[in-house]
């Protein structure tokens, strides 16, 4: 039997206000056994880009990534924000690293192929080394993980948090039973826009797809959830997505 | 026996312009077997500093860190020259990790106790966890250590290259043989302070004591050589003090 785990992704705003993030990695400490961090930084990236006079362009909510955004996004997501996360855990007895993909090359990306817009210094993953992540895992060490990947070719690239988390989860599948939480700003899937409370608790693909055609589901939750359900097509025990404030997984919207 | 292993340090310029990066990142990677990377950028961060408007106050060459210039070593020594680091290495087959001290608990430090001058968030090393770092070593891994301890209580410290370097080597004595070296502007300890070529081949503590009462040795180089008997007084076998070109540490000054 393979020992439970936990990927836990977090947004941008939780990690970049001070008290959202004691209380995340407050949270976090708490949840038992092996776990992975994955956490984003993009408020942070934009205004540390404006205080330099860098332009921040976004398209479909993926941002553009010249030298310069490069720079930036890796002293911030790789730096600023990775290490005080580190350092928090390590104040609560967690034994944190922080990993970028090219961190024991963990994870390689490829640099996005440029058809109508070229974002740059984006990268799509191509391999996680779940072997090697497994290994440091089983030592004690707990990974948190930036948006940055590495094309092998001595390119940081920048990449969706979501997509990491979730290639992440599926590395490691192998070695755990992988439980994935997407956490954003509301409680889960609801069946009604309006009401924040009308969290729809489980959903499979079928449930999914009848959802979407209804109209229940739509927007940005379609491809949140496709990239939940292939994450269980690929091994991945359950995806559950849900609030900030409530990393522990109990509640929110469970895809198995 | 042991196996040899080599820690380098390397200041900041080096790291810090392109083409003596790629130049520096070739050598390390044709140095055979175990090894770890350490350092600086202390020029990056000042001139990223100044974009931000904040000023880089130093007191006898150290840097007064207060938390916006903390905020500004993180991001800078931490994730831009540390990741761009790693990624090179990568590209060259070396599967390195970036690390500060906070990652993996591997460098604790002690907040600099405020005498005649507050350095602010500037730490005094601690404890260096050699077991871990060793064993990640022996596992395929190369550390590349950004000039960042913690202090266990949630803070990231600014820390001395020089310093990281040092204690790295001392932590590692007991499970490799040691060489530690110290790049720097000149070709090594210099009998002629006008004369680059004359450099000293081999210095023990008797010598280093005469040749410090002849005047020979002064200034700076006094607290670095101070520092590498200590460092060959805590088990490390050599320390050899050489050109930022000349890290395979065939030339140079040799300490033992």
């Amino acid at each position: 039997m393979k020992a439970k785990l936990t990927v836990i992704k977090v947004g941008g705003k939780i990690v970049e206000e001070e008290t959202s993030l004691q209380k995340l990695l407050n949270d976090f400490a708490a949840i038992d056994g092996p776990k992975v961090l994955v956490h984003g930084g993009g408020r942070s990236a934009t205004k540390m880009a404006s205080q330099l006079g860098i332009e921040s362009k976004m398209v479909n909510g993926r941002r553009i990534t010249d030298a310069d955004m490069l720079r930036v996004v890796t002293m911030v997501y790789g730096g600023l924000v990775n290490k005080n996360i580190v350092a928090g855990l390590q104040a609560r007895g967690i034994n944190a690293v922080g990993l970028t993909g090219a961190d024991m090359n963990v994870i390689l990306s490829d640099i996005r192929p440029v058809k109508d817009i070229d974002y740059g210094f984006v990268g799509d993953v191509k391999q996680v080394d779940g072997e090697r992540l497994a290994t440091l895992i089983q030592s004690g060490i707990i990974p948190v993980m930036a948006p940055l990947t590495h094309d092998g070719k001595g390119n940081i690239l920048n990449t969706n948090a979501d997509t990491i988390a979730g290639e992440t989860a599926k590395g490691l599948a192998p070695y755990f039973d992988v439980t994935l939480i997407y956490c954003f700003e509301k409680k889960g899937v609801l069946s009604d826009e309006a009401d924040d409370n009308s969290v729809i608790a489980n959903i499979n693909r079928q449930q999914f797809t009848e959802l979407v055609e209804q109209g229940v589901i739509q927007g940005g939750m379609i491809p949140k959830l496709e990239n939940a359900f292939q994450a269980i097509d690929a091994g991945v025990k359950e995806v559950i997505i849900t609030a900030a404030n409530a990393i522990d997984g109990r509640q929110g919207t469970k895809i198995r």
